[in-house]
């Protein structure tokens, strides 16, 4: 039996948690509010994040770090991207004490505002300077709802270990999830982080009334700059064609579930970006992803017109119609520039 | 002014027709039905293929194939693949006589049965042997229906000459048509008909219930296998996730105006293949080019679990079910083999 702790009780660490229980492993599931953390203890839910769903009730919540982490041999991580320094540092602490090394999984998709790092670099700068083989990124099209339901679905594992990808992946599939391994951890975490942009630059498409072939479009050519920012980073091209990429900006772009998506609808329907954040209730990544990618934009050089135009829009105060006009009109050339 | 023969008066053909007229050129649209050729002369709509539209009063129909080529600049092919090599041996014996040598661009989108060859090459067997530079593709995520509406749409071009597909993409282009090029017609003529047999799946599975993860799992797999048979044709892999690969899969996938998807959508709620193909109304190329996909794949020995289960539950009776379970179980592994 593996003993998993994860971090952060909102749907997809619940989802994950309830998910692991059922495949037999013995499961620890950190979070920061008391309600959420007796609920799911007492009555196996966790009414806030995930509406009419029972959890395997083998899992175990706690306020706790130390308790959760304790003989842990997998650390999962699904807490907000800027949770995960403050986490990380926490956890250092405790494992130096015990001394010992679990894995380290992340499921958080984002990339750190001002740093402008990946989740598996804070792990190396607050973690694991020497031990990227221990570290897993888990990434791929999967809403917390549809897993619930035991849906099927398919996710994706990198690691600079394939071996320790393939570990993951047995302690992870069973007949509902199906996991594939990657070597490209970079790769996938760009994908996973910044398909939340292209999925506000959908949902405001939507929220205007755009139809099917603008969606596609936007998607594709979304594609397209996602995949050049993360070869900026050191990722394969070929990972953006694959689950954690395309695969997760259609999930994102085209559910009624993904919280970016709908905060871009309401924003091409009018609404202020301070109304549409306070009214979402929880985490919006994608609006705090774009400031990242804006500057990293400006650092490596990079045409990212999508994303750019989400940005103007979000924080310069630029016109949708405008930005969409000035992208139709930009010179025509060929769709792939290598 | 340049003149343009469009061969094909169903709802692709009338579209593109009027979309050129718009553009200022001269445009000759042929059919097959007299009372559609009369509706489109007289009245400038095309109502048993597009319901409410007006098309540019411009556009002229006519039965007479010579009359439609007479001094033609360009000839766009918008026919089903099965009529393609009888009209081109049409077009060449007519042409023969002019001794003019037009454009050739193809927007149809399939594999022909049998011979298994795609539309430019039916154009060289008939009709250009030795000018593969004057064919070009036309290919990616376009209803005719948003395209009627003058919704923002984006389309490859692709051709062995660059040249000419640019000088197509400057024919074409419009305020809400942006046209992108590309020189590979093999990969994007691939991505342009199997994305149909995968469209069947995914109705398939929407028909039976099943959620947004494995819309996007089907989709992200989907896109591998085309990718492996299109790179096998000859074809670039990158050309696989730009317009023509997954932007038209996406569409055809996630959109209630796609037949095959409907077709699967029939199909998955228990409806039997004869039934479905007799209510459509209109080709499901789909539920066609995946024989032809079956035999390449025994040809190529290519591994493409999903088209060969579609192959099996449309002409060997298997169930749907039992196909999703044995893919679901099939060996796990890397995401990408290359």
């Amino acid at each position: 039996m593996t003993k998993i702790a994860v971090l952060g009780a909102g749907s997809w660490g619940s989802v994950l948690a309830s998910m692991l229980a059922d495949n037999g492993h013995a499961v620890e599931l950190y979070g920061n509010r008391q309600e959420v953390a007796d609920e799911i203890n007492q009555k196996h839910s966790n009414s806030r994040y995930m509406k009419d769903w029972s959890m395997n009730s083998k899992v175990h919540a706690t306020l706790d770090l130390a308790e959760a982490l304790a003989g842990s041999d997998i650390i999962l991580f699904v807490l907000p991207t800027s949770a995960i320094r403050s986490v990380a540092k926490q956890v250092k602490a405790i494992l130096d004490q015990s001394g010992s090394k679990p894995y380290l999984v992340s499921a958080t998709k984002g990339i750190e505002p001002g740093s402008k790092k990946l989740v598996t670099q804070i792990f190396r700068d607050e973690l694991y300077p020497d031990n990227s083989d221990l570290m897993i990124v888990l990434s791929g099209p999967s809403h917390a709802e549809n897993v619930a339901q035991k849906d099927l679905t398919a996710i994706t594992l990198a690691s600079t270990s394939l071996d320790n990808a393939a570990k993951m992946q047995r302690i992870f599939s069973n007949e509902y999830v199906r996991f594939y391994t990657s070597n490209d951890p970079v790769g996938v975490q760009v994908g996973g982080a910044v398909k939340n942009v292209i999925a506000i630059a959908a949902g405001m498409l939507a929220g205007m009334g755009y139809g099917d072939n603008a969606k596609a479009a936007l998607m594709t050519r979304g594609l397209a700059e996602i995949t050049r920012l993360g070869v900026a980073f050191g990722g394969q091209p070929w990972t953006f064609s694959g689950l954690s990429g395309i695969g997760d900006l259609i999930v994102t772009c085209t559910s009624v579930n993904s919280r970016n998506w709908r905060a871009g609808y309401q924003l091409g329907q009018g609404q202020k970006l301070a109304d549409v954040l306070a009214n979402m209730g929880q985490v919006v990544e994608g609006a705090t992803t774009v400031k990242a990618v804006h500057e990293i934009c400006d650092k490596y050089s990079l045409d990212m017109p999508i994303s750019e135009a989400i940005y103007h829009v979000l924080y310069e105060g630029a016109d949708i119609k405008s930005e969409i006009k000035l992208m139709m009109n930009r010179q025509m050339g060929p769709e792939i520039r290598i």
